[in-house]
């Protein structure tokens, strides 16, 4: 059975992430910076190395292509990004980009060749740290942004996306072309493989999401003097609300998940009823139809409270993601690639999006997870086991040996 | 029937107004400020006119007497305080130490002369918003506050009580004596008497106050990944018991009010998993036991829900104010009165602490309360109708002649 090199993919990995490294083990490499497009040639140079035709679109995603048999297979492509969160750690993206080149080097050593061509991609701006929208590249090549809107979009010291990619040399001529599947290989970011001592996450496709911002207005009233049933309290409403938000989450099926991360009271004023609250709710499914019943059930909740805390609720959406359910036949070969390899495995849904989730939209594609430590990322302090690292490479090598048909 | 001149008393008022007059209509005399000083000097200048003879004391009380026939007979005191929030109105404290002269105007205009000495008391600092504690001036001198300690007190410029006493020549050199009883006038600083359509507030007691600092720690984490299960949500735990806190108010008796006027989250970021929550819980009662019980109910509560949501909760209480009853006697007199001029009136409970409350600690206390526009206090557009302020003065006439002994 063919396997990949674990300490060539380890060491690639740790050489890297000497590029951007920060103090305390991360890596700080913010899309489009010098660090960035030091990554990015270290990338090509490997890609050259190992015999792949570079190819650069004009957002500054970057194709290494290992040609097929047939001409006129569609591609097999792997891959993720390169940028990191400003705090980020070794693996984000960076994983799923070195495990592309794993599968190609170990292809190349073992003199496989495949009916389809293999591709290893690094798409541009995931993390959005610096320019929004987050998933940029992958967005403009799946179609969900025009290239123009993602190339004027600005940092906060005015520098636009245009002006960076033609400072950092990645500015390309290539046009998208189709692609005949997409993997993506990628540290879970949760708690749910290592809680389970789980190897392989079997992802079977991404949360949709719906994000709201919400304000509450009742009015101040002094704690002491202000009889409970005249007061108009807004961290009542918005208090009984995350109550519900958090009840909608637990009890409705399909990887439900709900969440207030952000809420701010005024006056906040120990002796005073609070008469305004700001507050977001993000709202998870992993089907449309049950997130929406989730967002009209919040909608339900929030009425009815507003009426019974004598408040005012003004809410609005302002991220609205549809789920994404990854290819069955590529989820399966991904399972099997598992099972063949011995590997502990579950199937796991994402709870947030990655380059995969856009490319589902053009392609068929799967994702493999593999545990990290205490389920930590967007952090230096990020890490995760050499082995599982190993492991979804290799199960990431049956599924694109399989799909691009070896010889 | 004896009654004050309401266009007198509301002239003192407006006269004392333009004394620390902001543009909007409000007053800014901060305590033992150069406003509070003329304020005070305006004060001593009608006392004197109106005959009474002044005396300050070390904390820079001002009482101006009125003797009675009877050597022996303690003083019957009234009053409140000159000093006002930094953005305050124009009749909070102000209207209890007017309607005290008032009084005193009318006996003389009369020629009623009393068995008891009569006495208009105006305390230093009730505020609070320049020197901690609040109510300063009266907890001198019901012996709640070492003198000593009071003038060691320091504003956030470091200059102490004592130097800004001597700064504006109210320290005085007379030790406290004895009070036979106090009444106190002031607008209700709350919506129930407006709300109700009444005139005179029948002041029973005040509150008790029991404040407590809470913090409870969980476990950042990220809003998609992270399955409901798994997590440790400050923020849910804190809606949790602010729902409590609410619940807890409304059901317990004895006028039972429970506020969460103050929350910070952190990392309080859209889709992160709150970590942490700091919170206040502000709790009080008209009767000791029953804002004890209160208190051991938002225990109860606080361990079920740490436990259930597997957070850290530290309760620190900063502060216990027992309830105060007043004297049955005054309050009857209060009551007879506003029925003898025809007035409506209800009994009420102060929800906040007053001068009074540590009067009541020393001597028989009763509280007279009129209704303020829209029940706000401590605000430039604080306002009450000059018909309500005369009747309150009415009353307070009436239940000071009963328990001095017209002659």
């Amino acid at each position: 059975m063919l396997t990949i090199d674990a300490d060539r993919l380890w060491q690639s990995l740790m050489d890297l992430a000497r590029i951007g490294a920060t103090p305390k083990g991360g890596v700080r490499r913010i899309t489009l910076t010098e660090e960035d497009r030091r990554g990015r040639d270290q990338f090509v140079a490997w890609c050259r190395e190992a015999g792949l035709a570079v190819e650069v679109d004009r957002i500054g995603n970057i194709f290494g292509r290992r040609a097929g048999t047939d001409p006129a297979a569609l591609p097999v492509a792997m891959g993720s990004h390169l940028d990191s969160q400003p705090s980020g750690g070794k693996f984000d993206g960076a994983y799923g980009v070195m495990a592309g080149l794993e599968v190609v080097r170990t292809l190349n050593d073992a003199g496989v060749r495949t009916r389809a061509p293999v591709e290893v991609a690094a798409w541009t701006n995931e993390e959005g740290s610096r320019f929004v929208p987050t998933m940029m590249g992958s967005g403009v090549y799946a179609g969900v942004y025009e290239l123009e809107y993602a190339l004027a979009q600005k940092d906060v010291e005015g520098v636009s996306v245009r002006e960076a990619l033609a400072a950092t040399g990645y500015a390309g001529p290539a046009a998208p072309h189709k692609l005949g599947a997409y993997f993506e290989t990628h540290i879970e970011q949760g708690p749910v493989l290592e809680h389970t001592k789980t190897t392989i996450g079997v992802v079977l496709g991404a949360l949709g999401q719906r994000w709201f911002d919400l304000a509450i207005t009742g009015q101040d009233s002094h704690a002491g003097p202000t009889p409970m049933e005249t007061r108009k309290d807004a961290l009542l409403a918005a208090s009984r609300l995350v109550v519900e938000v958090n009840r909608i989450a637990t009890t409705f099926p399909d990887y439900a998940r709900g969440t207030v991360g952000f809420m701010q009271v005024k006056p906040n004023s120990r002796n005073v009823v609070p008469g305004e609250v700001r507050m977001t709710v993000d709202l998870r499914n992993a089907k449309d139809a049950t997130l929406t019943a989730m967002v009209e059930e919040l909608k339900r909740c929030l009425a009815r409270i507003a009426a019974e805390c004598r408040v005012e609720a003004k809410l609005d959406e302002v991220v609205y993601f549809p789920p994404s359910e990854f290819a069955p036949e590529l989820v399966a070969s991904v399972r099997e690639g598992a099972k063949g390899f011995g590997y502990s495995h579950r199937d796991i849904v994402s709870g947030a999006a990655h380059d995969a989730v856009y490319m589902a939209r053009i392609a068929p594609t799967a994702m493999v997870f593999v545990p990290c430590e205490g389920g930590i990322s967007h952090n230096e302090i990020e890490n995760a086991r050499a082995e599982d690292i190993a492991a979804g490479c290799n199960v990431l090598l049956h599924a694109v040996v399989q799909r691009a048909g070896a010889l």
